[in-house]
């Protein structure tokens, strides 16, 4: 039996940090959650990144040798091939920060950064609802929207690492401005972001909804999960906006299922954990906006809440590049 | 030397019928090309797809048990992984047509169906502009659109080989209903039909234009090609027809680079040959709808007409199926 060997997986969100030792067979030897010091600036996050790769590797008890590297998911757009990180809208301030490096010096490992919903997918396909599938979309719904496609059990990593934005094909000429730089973009009208934005407008124009008495009457406070909150205690205006943010989501899956005829989408991300009430819409607008044969062939699935995909995907990256190393 | 094997290969148009028979190592041995009696029916297509490969197997002096198989790319919505086209936009009375077995039956021969974009795919990887690329995207824009992905040096077929068809995204909600059973389709908008349908709205609405009278006054005669000839002669209605048009061009290939992050873009189909006025425009939205690392990485070619790839990737896939048989 071959020599087992060791990674540190990093999943960098907005909000959290999770780490964690992955042999190569997928066992996780120790984790570590911790907050991201994302108002703190960069330097913060990469030290408190560096700090949960040490207790990881500590509590692990291997020896800092027998780490070959360290996977590092970070939400957000990045280039892998340059290991930089342009733009993350929920990391303030980071716009072409070059995290790779960063955290290498920090850590002195060699640093492998993959886009976290490519991860994700990765995550899915070796351990997670995905397994046994080789040609799938992976679609995760929350502040943004972002995808893993994987072909043949293969990620689909594009000329750049840049593969899989999903979020940013345009659904609407002449839409509202994204943060990408572009216009109309899926995330736009489809994500927590434009369920939340669609509700503050409903309260601003002044329609009878529970959803600002949930915010404590402030609207700023209106979020995915208020909005799901008021539906649910049969608040019409928020089951509309549902159906509208659905609708969207729908539009954009069908588009993926025309482009990719995938056996599979695996659904990730906050959103998706709303269930039926966005799901259902979402899958029978997809319908609408795709052949028949290829809808018929597709199978929808939620990733399980809390499923650790990103970080055990991030290790499954790392290990791929390793093994591609001289 | 291993001994040489041979395919029949055929590209179904909606006007015209090519046929090769094409040598494993891409040697085109005999060639045929004749019109398709569309009006005529289901049956007298078949017939004459059956007689055109009996005319290049003749020319080719090739005994018949020498002809390995028949591939068959043709356009229009198809299942190859049934045989089925469902529906042919240019094929009146194509409906969930066996057209594999029916070719099948009338040559005595195993038949291969592949959507004709991603016939085009192939061939252009194998023989045509795409050469040496091995992560591209085909769009061929004509009566509609249509592509073909190419990921690692493979065709990305999907779970029943529908794969690709990217003129079937969603770019406009609540769009123009498409001829798949979808609405707002990117080809609905950025198709030949799409720019000849704004010349035909721009008529009606009474613009004065010399498209009119370049149709010799016949609104129906109004095409993609009389629109570009009236823009070349200074009218400002054709100019701005065709602006719109790579408006929509550029905005779906800016999703595509979004999606795919490719190192290249091949525009094939008839619009392909517009050249800059068309397609300058287009890539400029393009950029603007896509990360400008994408954008920047990926480079655009225009098919070469009469470039054969449909034929030639209708052998490659031929060849390709065979050898998957046991």
């Amino acid at each position: 039996m071959a020599k087992d060997r060791f990674v540190i997986a990093v999943d960098l969100g907005g909000t959290k940090i999770s780490s964690a030792v992955v042999s190569l067979r997928g066992k996780v030897l120790a984790s570590d959650y911790r907050s991201t010091p994302a108002r703190r600036g960069v330097r913060a996050v990469i030290k408190a990144i560096a700090d949960s790769a040490r207790a990881v590797r500590d509590e692990s008890r291997l020896p800092d040798g027998a780490i070959d590297g360290i996977g590092l998911a970070a939400a957000g757009i990045s280039n892998p091939d340059t290991g930089t990180v342009f733009l993350s809208p929920n990391l303030p301030g980071w716009r072409n920060i070059p995290v790779t490096q960063m955290v290498a010096d920090a850590t002195g490992k060699h640093v492998f950064l993959i886009n976290d919903a490519n991860a994700a997918a990765l995550g899915e396909m070796y351990y997670g609802v995905a397994k046994g599938h080789r040609d799938f979309v992976y679609v995760t719904i929350s502040t943004g929207i972002g995808g893993g496609i994987i072909l043949g059990g293969k990620l689909c990593t594009g000329a750049a690492g840049m593969a899989g934005e999903v979020g940013h094909m345009t659904v609407v000429p002449d839409g509202l401005p994204c943060h990408c730089g572009g216009s109309g973009c899926w995330e736009m009208y489809a994500s927590g972001t434009a369920l939340a934005r669609r509700a503050r407008e409903a309260v601003q124009a002044g329609e009878k909804t529970a959803i600002l008495r949930l915010a404590g009457g402030d609207a700023k406070k209106i979020d995915a999960v208020l909005v799901k909150e008021a539906a649910d205690v049969g608040d019409p205006v928020g089951a509309r906006l549902i159906a509208e943010t659905a609708r969207y989501l729908g539009m954009g899956l069908g588009s993926l299922i025309n482009i990719f005829n995938p056996s599979l989408i695996v659904i990730g991300g906050g959103l998706s954990q709303m269930g039926d009430a966005l799901l259902k819409p979402a899958f029978f607008e997809a319908r609408r906006h795709s052949y028949r044969d290829a809808f018929n062939v597709v199978a929808f699935r939620v990733a399980e809440p809390g499923s650790n995909a990103g970080v055990l995907g991030a290790a499954v990256y790392a290990f791929e590049q390793l093994n591609k190393r001289p």
